[in-house]
């Protein structure tokens, strides 16, 4: 196997995998959010048992309760644990009909602090169910892309309105930026997703599945990013 | 910032992405086992507490020791967590000197799991400490790939010994590979990381530290990878 003469990665494959990393980059501290979280509350946890040991019959939480707690609490933290694992490691899956709406709920979850952080204000009109089909860790790992760079276009303050219309057979995912401080700022944060790498690659990976990406700065202060895909 | 005419991205970041993101496809398995081991030992620790109670009095362990027994998981877990996150989405750190033997050490245990369902022993000789100087995140993901290539190559039963030798100067590691059942299958397992691209790749990366990789067929069913780096 070392004596392979032709490179057997396919260049769309690299630029797919160097766009994931990316964004994995750029989340590290979302991702570290996620798990200190899931890890803090079953610290709490143990406390209330401790607690709960100390006071004896007083107890207002029995130690019996305290396990409940505890058992929910884990199995909480490997849910999550999961969820890090499948946007870290994703299984390359085939074309398939999901949800886009349960999935920018889902990144909105997850990006919450790091928006808060960032100074943006998090507005979604998502309708309960919108299905598109594509597939799921391209189409998951190209909005949460789009998230991470229109959260970066607005650090320092703004409002980040993401909404979902349906148009003939197309779903089409919009994210809305407007900056409170005016004009946009010149250069981008060192740990900001390269915006404009993330839209040509972004554009090639959505090709595959009839979709499509756009971004238009609608005027000083204002910009819509959005992304195109066969609904479900 | 979306108008930017040029892409900021250049070539060898984008490769060096890919093969990190390539890297962390090809971890899934040994990701989860890691995971799941931190959070099935947790879950035995509270079946522990909970049986105590259910003892009362007459219990071999007492609730007390077990609330330190939980936090003692806990804290193990996060350990866990905190080198996940490291592996996962590395912070770009500057050229310094570390203990590569400990690296070797560390990925021998994530992978051991592993390399045992693709029937490879693992034997490693390594000094207590060998110190290079080198970016870690880059020595880590290069290290970490030819790791992951060689279990690759023997999968279906082998040995990989892995060894530490100084010469003037620099540190090379030593990745030896014998099969047990003759020649090298002519094709890759399809979850196998592409060892052309890695090895491409790495060489690219390495020449920023003054390191270098070989690859060198020995006989029909034995082959050495090497990873050279300067010495700390």
């Amino acid at each position: 196997m070392f004596r392979d003469a032709d490179l057997g990665v396919r260049p769309c494959d690299i630029d797919a995998h160097a766009l994931h990393a990316m964004i994995l980059e750029r989340c590290r501290r979302p991702l570290g959010h996620e798990m200190k979280n899931a890890v803090q509350s079953m610290y709490a946890g143990i406390e209330v048992l401790a607690k709960s040991l100390a006071a004896g019959p007083a107890a207002r939480v029995s130690p019996e309760q305290c396990v409940m707690l505890l058992r929910q609490q884990l199995d909480g933290l490997q849910t999550t644990l999961g969820r890090i694992l499948d946007d870290v490691a994703p299984e390359r899956t085939a074309t398939q009909t999901f949800d886009a709406a349960a999935v920018l709920r889902d990144l909105a979850r997850f990006l919450s602090t790091d928006a808060a952080v960032a100074g943006v204000k998090l507005r979604l009109a998502l309708p309960s169910q919108a299905l598109v089909t594509a597939r799921p860790h391209v189409a998951r790992s190209v909005l949460l892309g789009f998230f991470l760079s229109s959260i970066d276009a607005l650090r320092g303050g703004g409002e980040l309105a993401i909404a979902v219309r349906e148009e003939a057979g197309r779903t089409r995912v919009e994210f809305a930026l407007q900056r409170d401080a005016g004009a946009w700022p010149a250069a981008q944060d060192a740990s900001s997703l390269d915006a404009r790498y993330l839209r040509t690659t972004a554009d090639s990976l959505l090709a595959l599945e009839q979709g499509e990406c756009t971004c238009e700065m609608l005027t000083e202060s204002t910009a819509r990013l959005s992304v195109t895909l066969p609904s479900g």
